[in-house]
């Protein structure tokens, strides 16, 4: 089975393998709300992605898994350079200190957010980006709101499902809840 | 669906799908550096626990891997009760904002820490234990130090890779780095 | 140099004093959002104090002013005994990190929250109360709420300035912002 | 004594009015680490000023008093630039959480810092700095050193009382302790 010998250092999974292992243990992922600032540092948008799924629009932080061997940081960047392409310019935080944990179960009704696919556990970040920020992939459109914006009924609704409480979170640390 | 439905709930995985899942994805931990604390707060010991590995003696923090299925804060409390005992009484933090994260590479000399089993990835708490602590199962000891006496090489020197580095961000989050 | 070394060592100031000196520096406070939890440390009530000011009801958090030469967590206890009584046992938080920083300008429309008396700026934390709490002073009442409770409209917009900020702050920091 | 109007709006204060108020209330401060970081956030450097004080060289973070109406954001931006230069372009933290509390006292011994001058409270920043920076005023030098050259023990024995163990507390909020 020499297979084995190229499962233990790649970090890419066959989706049968990923599937299974989705049901075995928690995967790790990490959701990052991207931020313009001021020159004072003080958040001044927030960017969210626009995707069509099964017929409905929905909204969505950067969101991704951490794969085997990647570090929080590289895997940090990779989601936001694949979400908002190579010239979005993220300045990583300096800390590793998220401000909250985001909790996945794939029970409705659970209390924690809901994800039918797996259980999951996110390490949620602020991430500052400076430069052209463009959606790929499947994604429709990335669009900057201000922080008022971001909380209006309309946009909270269509957040998947546990991004709108990751939202409002990451709008309280960084001081601009209102 | 039989088989797959029990594998679906239970927490719990045979040997053998947990060594692969180990190579598959990064595994989710907690790291607990248990703390009492003077009237005002104020850390005043660390609670280390000893341990016999390979004939050599190795001290750690309260350290333990998140189930499928299973909330932070439960295997907060799962992991130091099974370690400290059921008298223990820990008071978990009211925020789940972990002081640091740690990282666990199987490749030594990677920057982070090395835990040859697998690449992990801790939330790291500080969490005050008021009750009575007793080592259980594989532990030989679980000791009180005060701040000064966890940083003495001869301390530090024995604790398992990666926990020097968490007990030093513990106590510094903590306000009693000296 | 009499009267003046008395000045040098006693935190008590003299009405004149602290108005002119509420003029000159800003002001250093605690802002303490008490809380209830359950075993697993989930915030599950937060306590507000009512009181009767110029014919209107208003509630607060537990706040006060840092005197000369007391020490942050000196001041946290003191200003929970004094609003909450001698039998609240609060738990203070084992990190001097706070959640946030409040600012109070003495000019209303300034973005930050609106104190006429003075600039303040606070160090705010959430605290554990484990005991009996009773309104003191000129406190009419200290009552417990749900988290979803404290949010209503009719609590929220009777706060005073800054502190509805504040509330949402602390839970979100909490982790149980909905 | 029309002055009053202007002590009123004025944040200076004439020395003889600022040496009264420093017996009288805690003074706040900002107590900033600047940093260098790499592509992926990691800090790789640390930047700290050096002084001539009494004939003894003396190493410091940047560090100065908030003024009367000035936000925490204002006097960060003030004080980096008065220390290093207008050219330093300085990179303000999106979250006004500050990673610890900086306390002075005017009596040694009294386990937090010693400051003759005043009681002091110090709200503690990591600032990342991406211009050029260049020592200003009465600074003899700003020195750019790795995290392990910056905890060095001729470099720590050289900072100012209390700067060491802010220091350590930056650098372990930042991943960056050893």
């Amino acid at each position: 089975m020499s297979g084995i010998a190229a499962d233990d250092i790649t970090p890419w999974l066959p989706p049968e393998d990923l599937d299974r292992v989705r049901r075995q243990v928690p995967m790790l992922y990490v959701d990052l709300l991207p931020v313009r600032t001021d020159e004072s540092g003080t958040v001044t948008q927030v960017g969210l992605l626009l995707r069509m799924a099964q017929d409905n629009l929905s909204r969505a932080l950067v969101s991704g898994r951490v794969l085997y061997h990647e570090s929080i940081r590289q895997a940090m960047l990779r989601h936001l350079e694949k979400d908002l392409g190579p010239l979005c310019l993220p300045k990583l935080p300096t800390s590793p200190q998220p401000f909250t944990i985001g909790e996945y179960f794939p029970t409705p009704g659970s209390g924690a957010a809901y994800d039918p696919r797996q259980h999951a556990v996110s390490l949620a970040y602020v991430v500052e980006v400076e430069g052209d920020c463009q959606p790929q992939q499947d994604a429709l459109d990335f669009a900057w709101f201000t922080p008022a914006a971001a909380q209006a009924p309309e946009v909270i609704d269509q957040l998947v499902d546990g991004h709108a409480t990751l939202l409002r979170r990451g709008l309280a640390h960084a001081g601009v809840d209102l």
